[in-house]
């Protein structure tokens, strides 16, 4: 059956794997996507020192690789967020929630965020796995 | 199909999202529920200052959500468990096996176990991952 | 239906859980494998200082439990990598990518590194996701 060959997704529009990792890939009626950082997928560095230009960059990424695999938002069941600092909870969740204005029935990705370390300057990183089959 | 439409679970008897996320969301067969910490549904704040109090309440809330979205512990594939000290991986542990001590043929679900940073006086966060289909 | 059935996955080939979690288990065609480290099956103490060691072990376990899952790399989906300080990231990848020198069309798993604590010694955990059915 076709959905259980394993389809990488790749593309030019988003940050570019720096090992063997694949940008998302889809198998079995799943499509994971690798975590999404702040990067300018253009000059492959972070978009600025801010929380904010980070966060809608990591989701414009995101964005841009479920399309490459054919989802949306609306096809995510699962979104894992890793921040730096618990200062800035408050601050994400308003960003954040502005990718979600229009989601149909309410039915938003469950979410995970947890505070971790990443490499210097980066502020988060963000996953998603979704359902396309 | 019917499973390939998103159901969001609501219920306010497990802790309501302070952003748009869903407490667990359906598709496709699987149920994915939000990271669940040691918050009293009905007042919503933290049940208590030890590992233990937080540990089952968050064990509850994970429960609450699952039952919800029509699952149950023994449809849980992946367990993620975010502490916060590593002092407390053999006392969470034992408080952990207290909830899987009736597990049909010791099919426990999988877990990974890391420690991280939250928010101020929260030590535990618990997320799932189930299969309904 | 067979698959609705969860399987747990146990062998004495890789490290042994030391409280109620499967290695991996599967059910409705995924197969969750919980995170492993560098903990030499037999000896069951970790195999070295150095991350080079624990890398490999790490990533052995992880194989070993997929096999025994029925399951290999090329049926995983995401892998998920913590890591304890950012400056191992450069040599990291050098070790999870000979891991992934002969994968199918360069359909690599996708990806996200975090760092984070684990107990003292340990420089790495890893764990996966794979699509079965």
């Amino acid at each position: 059956m076709s959905d259980s060959t394993k389809y990488p997704v790749r593309t030019d529009r988003a940050p570019v794997p720096v090992a063997r990792f694949s940008q998302a890939v889809a198998k079995g009626g799943l499509l994971a996507v690798a975590g999404q950082m702040g990067f300018d997928p253009e000059t492959g560095a972070p978009v600025g020192p801010g929380l904010a230009e980070q966060v809608h960059q990591s989701m414009r990424n995101l964005q841009t690789v479920l399309a490459e695999g054919g989802a949306t938002f609306d096809d995510v069941i699962m979104v894992r967020v890793y921040l730096t600092d618990t200062d800035h909870f408050a601050e994400f969740n308003r960003l954040y929630d502005s990718w979600f204005e229009n989601t149909p029935g309410g039915a938003y990705p469950a979410r995970t965020t947890v505070y971790v370390g990443l490499p210097a300057g980066l502020l988060v990183e963000i996953d998603a796995l979704a359902v396309i089959g």
